[in-house]
């Protein structure tokens, strides 16, 4: 006998009974953003390769000009001039400077760079400078950024276009990552038609199987739809085995009537183990969870805002463990507009709408009844009442995951 | 000329100066997440298109339940039953009910449905009722989630796996967006390498191209990469004046040397006007912004740290301009986790790494020397210190926009 579980038993149970696939491919740099790590990336050489200066100006000695001043500058012999993207192999003599440009390489015995703004050309080869340069001034040293074997970045960080400019300092143009999960989609139940078809009489479009294809794909999966199967036990079995076979994961929406849901659960017994039928949370509650093999069959509610909470939540999670994906969520804090009431017993979630700004956000509640999907659209993120709270009173202080966008 | 200018008057300046493309394309539902509605999205159609239970039961009319209980169930003679996808376009008799599935339609006179589970089967034809049914009980009307006229997202917004499952529901397959803005970028630097090349004496690996097409992309443009072009301003001025042909905007990264800056004026200049020298803001100051014709283009600086803020800051929302995307951006809260000192007089942003949970993070600031993309590699988000703030004691409360995944 399975009893509900608890939001936090659940992941737990995602954590346990699942395993992180392994598999990774290499992709070009083009294609590495937003695709999660399948190694830590260490540095193979360094970066800078050679000392650099920050401004435009005269690679000098420090010392040669300790104690000048506008009113008595350092006079010291142009020995050379740096060109961009051109070594500076040899020596910085005692008492002479060298012009370099911003970025470009310094000659050994460099340890300091006055800027330009900061010197004279007396035009007899000599430079005056005006302001003492301290050691290590306007300089970068080689190695500064990376050295060989500095780890920046972490296995199972989703890359971020700023890790893309890391990966391209240190030439990692190919990046390992990991493979992609494929997640098939069936929508069950009788009444549903296509979202391009025109719904008869007690009929009303599949909405989940878009939005499921949107959310996944979106968090970095490959979605198998399998269309619209009725509520027909065989039929959907044959599917749900077919998708099995071809996917990593599957997603069986729909199906809220009783029947169907027991014949869900018949399905994945048979095709191997039931590990959880019902979550306290609301909405949401009938979801059912098992595995074939090593491969989880989710059952989700045919309601689409049950279906989109239980996705964020458990099923999201669930594919970031099979990718080893860092799961983390930043949330932001706002003020709920309007008190709200509670189910004690039942973590319930709400989409809501936000304004203000920065510090400063208000968070709107969006009522309404359950499956009704424009609850959803156009909302902002969504809260949580946790389930020992028996409610909200106005003004009162909530932590908002952010959707907008994704 | 041309001043440095303040962020909120280079934004001020992108407003006044810029105008939306208006061009407008449609994209399959599958295709459209992440993208940017053209125009308001109204319902053509009431959903649901009939009276629906939202549990499996027994449709009734309210007032025949009245009063009834454990003890005194209703009585009441079954009068048909719904399939799931089936229409129910007769009257329930007074006195009579008639079983439902969840999501099936009920007869006309239903005012409320009673749960499965306070019903019982007496098997002769007539269903005893526990509990009484409130009127509107366990029902979604028809219209209740949309109605013909009703505008459920709006023009601008970028368009969210729920905002899908909206328009799945009203059966807009086809989705107007605005087209993907095309973005030329252009490296310039004599010591620039491609990345997948070996860096010689004095040579670095053009780190901007990659990055730059990664925060472009992510932002929802399509980029064109146009190379390496070395300093060279007959060159420079070819491939710029090609790429405001061939694009919507143009980046022209790198040059941070004095006489490369100067060139990109004169070319900016000789394409159209030039609108912005200088931005006073810490990294990121040597800034150009210009026009050709109603196309922007920008000269970034070289150094990728500076590079960076000056896209996510600037050229994000001129790009959102164009393409008039709804351009607000959520912060989390967080404090620093050690002081920081400030340039007064400048507006100065730092990267940082987040931990802790939800209202208690801490951001590390991450330092660094200039143009050093290990300051950018790895990192959970950005914070500004403002230019009238001389620093932060460590613990000091911040706004942190997250960039981990994008």
């Amino acid at each position: 006998m399975l009893y509900v579980k608890t939001p936090e038993e659940v992941l737990a149970l995602i954590e346990s009974e699942f395993s992180p696939l392994e598999q990774a491919e290499f992709v070009a740099l083009s294609e590495a953003v937003g695709r999660v790590l399948a190694e830590d990336i260490a540095a193979r050489e360094y970066v800078p390769d050679f000392d650099r200066s920050t401004v435009d100006g005269f690679a000098v000695r420090a010392s040669d000009t300790f104690g000048c001043s506008d009113a008595i500058p350092a006079i010291l012999p142009l020995q050379a001039t740096v060109l961009m993207g051109e070594g500076a192999d040899y020596l910085l003599n005692e008492g002479k400077c060298v012009a370099v440009p911003t970025g470009g390489a310094v000659p050994r015995g460099t340890d300091g760079v006055v800027m330009v703004e900061y010197t004279e050309d007396y035009g007899d080869g000599t430079i005056g400078v005006a302001k003492p340069a301290a050691p290590g001034m306007n300089l970068i040293f080689r190695g500064d950024d990376v050295y060989p074997g500095k780890v920046i970045l972490h296995k199972g960080r989703s890359l971020s276009s700023a890790d893309i400019g890391a990966l391209a300092a240190i030439g990692r143009v190919q990046v390992p990552v990991v493979k992609k999960v494929t997640v098939g989609v069936i929508s069950t139940g009788d009444e549903l038609v296509p979202p391009e078809a025109q719904p008869g009489p007690g009929q009303v479009r599949d909405v989940n199987s878009p939005m499921l294809e949107a959310m996944l794909s979106t968090f970095g999966c490959h979605v198998v739809n399998y269309g619209i199967v009725v509520d027909d036990e065989a039929l959907l079995s044959q599917k749900v085995n077919q998708a099995i076979a071809e996917c990593d994961a599957v997603l069986l929406s729909g199906g809220s009537s009783v029947g169907v849901k027991d014949a869900a659960c018949r399905i994945i017994e048979s095709a191997g183990q039931l590990l959880l039928h019902g979550i306290a949370i609301k909405p949401g509650k009938p979801t059912i969870l098992g595995k074939a093999g090593k491969k989880p069959i989710v059952g989700l509610p045919g309601h689409p805002v049950a279906a989109y909470f239980i996705t964020k939540l458990f099923v999201q999670p669930l594919l970031g463990r099979l990718m080893d994906r860092d799961m983390t969520v930043y949330t932001v804090t706002a003020r709920v507009t309007e008190s709200i009431s509670a189910n004690h017993g039942r973590a319930q979630y709400h989409c809501c709408r936000l304004t203000g700004t920065g510090g400063e956000l208000y968070a709107q509640p969006i009522r309404g009844k359950s499956g009704l999907i424009t609850t959803l659209a156009g909302t902002d993120g969504y809260f949580c009442i946790s389930r020992d709270c028996e409610g909200l009173p106005q003004g009162a202080e909530i932590q908002v995951t952010i959707t907008s966008g994704v």
